[in-house]
Formats: C-alpha cells, sequence, structure tokens
C-alpha cells in the first residue's frame, strides 16, 4: 500500500480516517481524525467532507474502519456487520451517486473473495483497506485525466464561470471541474475564474477561493445571481460545473444553481461543461426525474455566519442540488474522454470501461 | 398638505427628513432624521433607503432640505443653489431613473414659477416641499393603482417567486410588484410567495419576509440560485418584480439575478410580470444597453454579517443591477394599465399620460 500524502482532502492513517475539516476553511486548517462509522457519516451528513468523489472515498473508508472496528469471527459475520455500517454510511447524503458506487465496490471486492472461499475476517479486513486505498488513488488519477481532456477544450485564453467547490477538496486530490481549470493554468494557458459564491453553503466564496489562491489562478468572487450578466456580456467562454449524479440520458444532479447558470449560458451560446468521473453515472436512473434531490436544513439558508436574517418565524426551504437536463449541457467529461450529445452510448461505453479491467490487488 | 404618516418609508417632519433605516432591519426599527443634502445623498449611497421609488421621493424631499437650507436671498440664487443639490443627490445611485424624474420634476416646478415671475426665495422654498410631497403622495396612489391591475393578472391560487425587495420599503407606502402581492392577498386570493434571498444585500431575506409576515402572507425564503428548482417543478405560477429603470424598448434594469431568474421563467412557460410605475421608464434610454449598471463596493460581496467569507486577498465584483431584454417578460405594470409586448408605444402612452395632467397646486 502507498504511503498517503496528508495533503489529500480524505486519507487513512494509524488505523483512523483523517480529513480536513471543509466547515472551518477558510478560516482555520483542522484536520478530523474518526475511527467509527457513526462519527464518519455524521461528518459526511453535516459537510465537514463534501463533494461527490470525496464522499465516495469517504465512505469507502468507512468500511474499512467499520471492517477494523468489527468483533465478528466469522467472514459471514463480519459481512452482515459492514451491511449494516454501510446503510449508515448510504444514509448520509441521498443525491450523489459515488457514495453507493463506492459502498458496493468494496463491498462487491469482500464478497468476490468470500465467494472464492475466503474464510478469515482479518483477511478481510485488510482487504476492505486496500480497495478503500485503491478507489483513493484511482480518483487522483482520474481527476489527472478528466484535467487533461477538460483543458483541451479550453482556449488559450478564457473566463469561465466556476459554481460550488469541484477541487481537491471534493474528490480526494486535484479536483474535476477545477481540475480542469487547475490543468489549463499548468498547461499555460491564461485562465481567469469567475467563483460563484455559491449560497447557502458558500462552497465557491470559502473554498474555491481558497484553492485557487493557494493555485495562483486568477479568480473574481461574485454572487451567483451576477453570473447571468457576465454572460449576457460576452465575457464567459465557458461554464465548468461537476455533478453529484448524471443519469443514463445525461441529466446532471449538481449543486442548487447549476440548472439556471445552465440555461442561461445555452441563451447566450455559452459552452457547459460537466466534469465528473464514471463512478457519477448512474445507468440505473433513466433521466434525472428518478435522482432523489435532498432538501437539507432550512437554517442553511437563514443563517449566515452564525447569524440569523429573516425575522423570527419565517420559514426557508433549502433543496441543495437540482436538475440540468441533458439538452442544456454541451460535453461532459469524464476519465473515458469527452462525450458529446446524445450521451446515452457514450455514458454506458465509460461506465464499463471503468467497471471491465479491475485488476486484482 | 396632508399629514404625513409615520409609517411611509420615507416622510417629512418638523423640517427634517425621516426614514425607516432599512440597514438595520430586521433587527431593528430605527428611524433616521436627516436635515441636510449631503446626508440624505449618503442614505441614499449607503442604501439606508433603496428601491426606486423610494429613492425618487427621499431625493425630492432632498431638494426641499436644499432650499431650506439656501441662504439665497434671490430666486435666482435658490435656483443655483438646487442646482447643486440636485447634482448630488443624481450621483448617490446612478442606475434607478426615478431619482433623475423626481429631481427633474421639482426643478421643473419651480423653473415653471420662476418663468412666471415668481421673485421670492420663500414661495420657491414652500413649492419645493410641496413638489415633494405631492410626489410621495402620488406614490402611494400609483402603487394601489399598480396593485389592482397587478392582482388581476394572478390566479384565485397561486405561487409567486419575487426577487429583491419591492415592498412598501421600496417606496413610499404600498409597493410595486410586493404591491401586487398584498393587493391579491387583501382580494382574497390565495398567494404564496417565493422569497429570493437576494444577495449580495439580501433584500429579500430581510425586508420583503419582514413585510409579508406583517401582511400576514404566506412565505417561503429560498436562495437565489434555488428558484430554478422551482420554476423546473412547475410550482410557479409567475415571476414578479421591480424595475430600477425602463428604456424605451421594454428592456429593464433591475436588481442583479433578475436576468438569469427571468430566463429561467421563461424556459419553463411561467410568465414574468414587471411592475413599476411611469417615472421607472426612461424614453431618453433606446434600450438596456444605454442604462448604466451600479458597480458596488465588493465588500457587499466577501463580507456577510460584518464577517470576511474568503481568504485574505480575493477579490470580487459586485454588479447591482442586471438587464433584462423585453422578449423575457410577459407583461409591464404601471399605474396605466397592463402593457403587453410590443412595449414601445404602451410605455411611450403610460409616460405621456403621467406628464400631461399635472394641476397647479
Amino acid at each position: 500500500m502507498k504511503a498517503m500524502s496528508p495533503t489529500r482532502t480524505v486519507y487513512w492513517r494509524d488505523a483512523r480516517v483523517c480529513m480536513i475539516d471543509q466547515r472551518l476553511l477558510p478560516e482555520r486548517e483542522s484536520t478530523l481524525v474518526l475511527d467509527d462509522v457513526a462519527s464518519l457519516a455524521e461528518a459526511i451528513r453535516d459537510m465537514a467532507v463534501r463533494g461527490a468523489p470525496a464522499i465516495g472515498a469517504t465512505a469507502a473508508y468507512g468500511l474499512a474502519l467499520g471492517a477494523q472496528g468489527s468483533t465478528a469471527s466469522t467472514a459471514a459475520g463480519l459481512r452482515a456487520d459492514l451491511a449494516i455500517d454501510a446503510e449508515t454510511l448510504l444514509a448520509a447524503r441521498p443525491t450523489a451517486s459515488n457514495l453507493a458506487w463506492a459502498l458496493r465496490r468494496v463491498l462487491g471486492r469482500l464478497d468476490a473473495e468470500i465467494a472464492a472461499g475466503e474464510t478469515e475476517p482479518t483477511a478481510l479486513r485488510t482487504l476492505a483497506l486496500a480497495e478503500a486505498e485503491r478507489i483513493a488513488d484511482e480518483d487522483l488519477a482520474t481527476n489527472r485525466r478528466m484535467g487533461a481532456h477538460g483543458a483541451a477544450l479550453l482556449p488559450e485564453r478564457c473566463t469561465v464561470i466556476h459554481h460550488c467547490n469541484t477541487g481537491a477538496l471534493a474528490t480526494v486530490d486535484y479536483g474535476t471541474a477545477l481540475g480542469v481549470i487547475r490543468a489549463a493554468h499548468e498547461q499555460g494557458k491564461r485562465i481567469r475564474v469567475l467563483v460563484d459564491e455559491t449560497r447557502p453553503r458558500l462552497q465557491g466564496a470559502r473554498l474555491t477561493t481558497w484553492e485557487l489562491a493557494r493555485l495562483g489562478v486568477p479568480q473574481t468572487l461574485i454572487v451567483d445571481g451576477a453570473a447571468g450578466y457576465y454572460l449576457q456580456r460576452g465575457e464567459v467562454d465557458a461554464v465548468l460545473v461537476g455533478a453529484d449524479r448524471i443519469a443514463a440520458n445525461g441529466d446532471v444532479a449538481n449543486k442548487v444553481g447549476t440548472y439556471p447558470l445552465a440555461v442561461v449560458a445555452r441563451e447566450n451560446g455559452v459552452p457547459v461543461y460537466v466534469v465528473a468521473p464514471s463512478s457519477t453515472i448512474d445507468l440505473g436512473c433513466p433521466s434525472g426525474a428518478e435522482i432523489p434531490i435532498e432538501l437539507r436544513d432550512p437554517t442553511e439558508v437563514t443563517e449566515i455566519a452564525g447569524r440569523r436574517i429573516p425575522p423570527a418565524g419565517v420559514t426557508a426551504a433549502n433543496p441543495a442540488f437540482d436538475l440540468t437536463p441533458a439538452r442544456y449541457i454541451s460535453a461532459i467529461v469524464t476519465e473515458a474522454g469527452v462525450l458529446r450529445p446524445p450521451f446515452e452510448a457514450g455514458l454506458r461505453a465509460a461506465v464499463e470501461a471503468a467497471a471491465s479491467p479491475v485488476p486484482a490487488s
């Protein structure tokens, strides 16, 4: 197993899962160290870690924690304990499909080993961790590939709008849509980013600005409602977003505000690029209509920086994601390459390519 | 002259201009009392008072203050002092046309009187205040008429999205788009409002919620980026917004975020109604391209509730308004009635109707 870099968003160290606590950024860089599944699920639910790929890797490590913590003396007993842990983790966030994908992958690996005759719980514990580490390592490699594919779509000199956070913090490292920005910057392209602040949790204002500043990428923070102003003025070359789940037809669930951004971009002839690994594709959802949209605590809307904004008694609604129909999306960038509409066949092929050649450890 | 109600957003009392300080709402209801033009201009600039019609009435009262404070002993001297005061007031906010309109109206009234032979500065001081009071009184009457016209557009049971604040606080009293909501509610229509919080200044979250709560209108606060979620789901019957300036062709400058809201509404077949008095129409601007868009202090974006959000060194851009091309607007509601596209002739007629029968005091 490779030594994990502490610069990763989430990593395994000394039998615990470590992650940078994103709730405290950019004011404080603090590492959260967790050693049980319930705490890990709560960290996901409360968004100490967020971003679909990061959630996936974290959940995989969660199963490694669960395997380690299980007192089962048989393989079947361990597997039963992990089924319960997987339920706990799956319930933490409903929209991102990477979470379910990562759980399926770790459990599938164990099931294959059990089917092949493995009876030692200790061997399965080791295997669960190894699969989680593999998922984390692959995420980084996947992001670098998407970065290269996506950067090729951008002109030498460009302004892009970016929504939410899709950077190293939203993944194990490097990023998805922000990885494309990073790759373009590393290639010497003169890229400037209009950063949507992304209410209510302000992932753009807090996290994306923090990452872009460290990378030295020129950026300007704007409120979400101002994106249309810049699109209309012809100052934007592309919209770059990630995805929490991509349906079989190319409909995309992503952070709330993505859908209006995509509609206004198309209205102004600006391409919309969705950048997400194949683990985000859910062929089980024929269209976006089948994707569950998480409704989060209304206090994320009514309170900002700990202060209540509207008068007492006023209630809020807080859908965390919205659906962008495939017709507003110019391209979907996965590790397998750039998909153009219609997306069905390409998405299926990307999932199959990712699933087929899993080498045994 | 009628006694002014202290419940008005802005009013004249004891030789001073009084206004509710909107920067402190909803936490504190505090009245700002101003007795010189410079302080009044600063109150407009810093948005202690905001909303195009309220700014217009406030600026008119500003000229009454200026007339009162002038030590000129001739009519010409007073008029020269007021020309300087008008420059100061005009520079406070560049986008709303009601400000310039109100100044023109007061000065035009004085000029007519001077042309007719008036030489007494004292008489002109009285006249300036009388014209400001008339503007304030008319604003209320105008809003009630718009409320009636607009309410007729709404079904008996409906959900509307409202952006920014267009209520009693944005006017002298009653409101424009929010006046339509109020009129529908008073007529017994079952109207529910999705309140855009309206970043960066949170006029929706702070002011519109406060007004709707007092009126007893059912409301739900949402982040600006969530409007698309509800429009897409078919849960919205109309979008209601005000305007800061309407060009001769029907293009509308309004609070930033209006343009994407209108685009997404049209995309979903939801009507967009702009509600604004004829004083908002600027026939001198052929289209929205000629309307100046105010760029405000970036700290309105980077700081929320007194707390800095992004890391040090990150800059923001803060366009306060955006332009909604006429093609996205289903109807413009003025005091003269409901205008449907194409808007040119109707807008011209509305301005002419408002200008023609000004009875002498």
